[in-house]
């Protein structure tokens, strides 16, 4: 099978990579760098019309959702341990409805704080203001989370990735996340898993040869 | 197996609503006001601590985000025939894939439009426009996905239901649907659909019971 993951680096992507690093697959990367916007590019888009990343590439299909990936390389490589798994179907679904709470809530508040001009051609500052408290909620639900322990308890997961990877952008933005010490201590933790480490490697060896400066790692 | 759907009339847990009556299931539904702020409410937060519609209770435990519980009473009544399946793994993925889109895309675009007001203590006008600008994007795949069609091609899925009520509820906050003719057709064809006729009902014996007025149906 033919993986290729396409990325930029710091973006959400960066999720997606971890992945594909946990499973100890070998898959391409194609930088696509939406400082330029080259993701809107025609070139782009014709790999993925959502002019979008991450997007991955198997055997040539194109695959969009950052989440929806994530599921999907759980179920190819469950040896990596993605995901937990249960026989009781509610609890099955927790994890699906987990990644479901970091794309359409989490990711929308953060994408305030950082981006707010991305929401309006008026002050973004008011736009940032209320992502502020917006991710503010969920960090206390995030923090209660991951107090002393990984999301699902014992065993890291992919979802531990996706919380980290929302609480450093947002704090890049201005998020105070030292008022939440689980938080940063998950953190520490999150940056010491070696399928962590090789992905920023990675991006940060893809943003070197693009010439590309300024990345949150 | 004991289900409880929370909802509100006209929010997005009239797809959730829907899906349990295209499974032809009994389940018992409880109206949370947000007009009045229910949701937020002590008494909700203990069964939804996330404060927010749709919810779920399966023997009196709680399932969150509309998307994974659509998958999850896809799995429960597959005869229902909510989503498609395929032996084809990349395939098996797309469901998901829309839904997130549905979910985490459409929805914020939407809301932006239908009440920029949650995004900002500023101007809210100038949220609206540039939601307005992300759903015009979104509305030509909508369409195209569409056109004389389900989205799934031969029949309709919940993702048609999802659909049909973010672009039902845009139009409302004043997005110019007419200018999309084949997703005015496929909203006709929506309409006509049983379970979603059964759904707006028991939609409207709720608001009529408790005195709630000008629902978007």
């Amino acid at each position: 099978m033919d993986l290729t993951l396409f990325y930029f680096p710091g973006a959400c992507s960066r999720v997606t990579m971890t992945a594909l690093e946990a499973a100890g697959v070998a898959y391409h990367d194609r930088l696509v760098n939406i400082r330029t916007d080259e993701q809107k590019s025609a070139d782009y888009r014709r790999v993925n019309p959502k002019g979008k990343v991450p997007a991955l590439a198997v055997d040539g299909r194109i695959m969009t959702e950052n989440a929806a990936i994530l599921v999907f390389l759980d179920r190819l490589f469950p040896a990596a341990g993605l995901l937990p798994h249960s026989d009781d179907p509610v609890a099955e679904i927790a994890p699906l409805s987990d990644l479901l709470w970091c794309s359409s809530t989490l990711h929308p508040a953060m994408r305030q704080i950082r981006a707010p001009d991305k929401f309006t051609a008026g002050d973004p500052a008011a736009v940032k203001a209320d992502g502020m408290g917006k991710f503010a909620a969920e960090a206390t639900r995030i923090a209660a989370g991951v107090d002393a322990r990984w999301w699902y308890g014992e065993r890291w997961s992919i979802v531990d990735i996706y919380l980290f990877w929302l609480c450093n952008v947002a704090e890049k933005g201005g998020f105070p996340l030292h008022d939440y010490p689980a938080i940063i201590d998950h953190a520490a933790r999150v940056r010491a898993l070696p399928p962590l480490i090789r992905a920023l490697d990675r991006e940060r060896a893809g943003a070197d040869r693009a010439g590309i400066e300024g990345i949150i790692y």
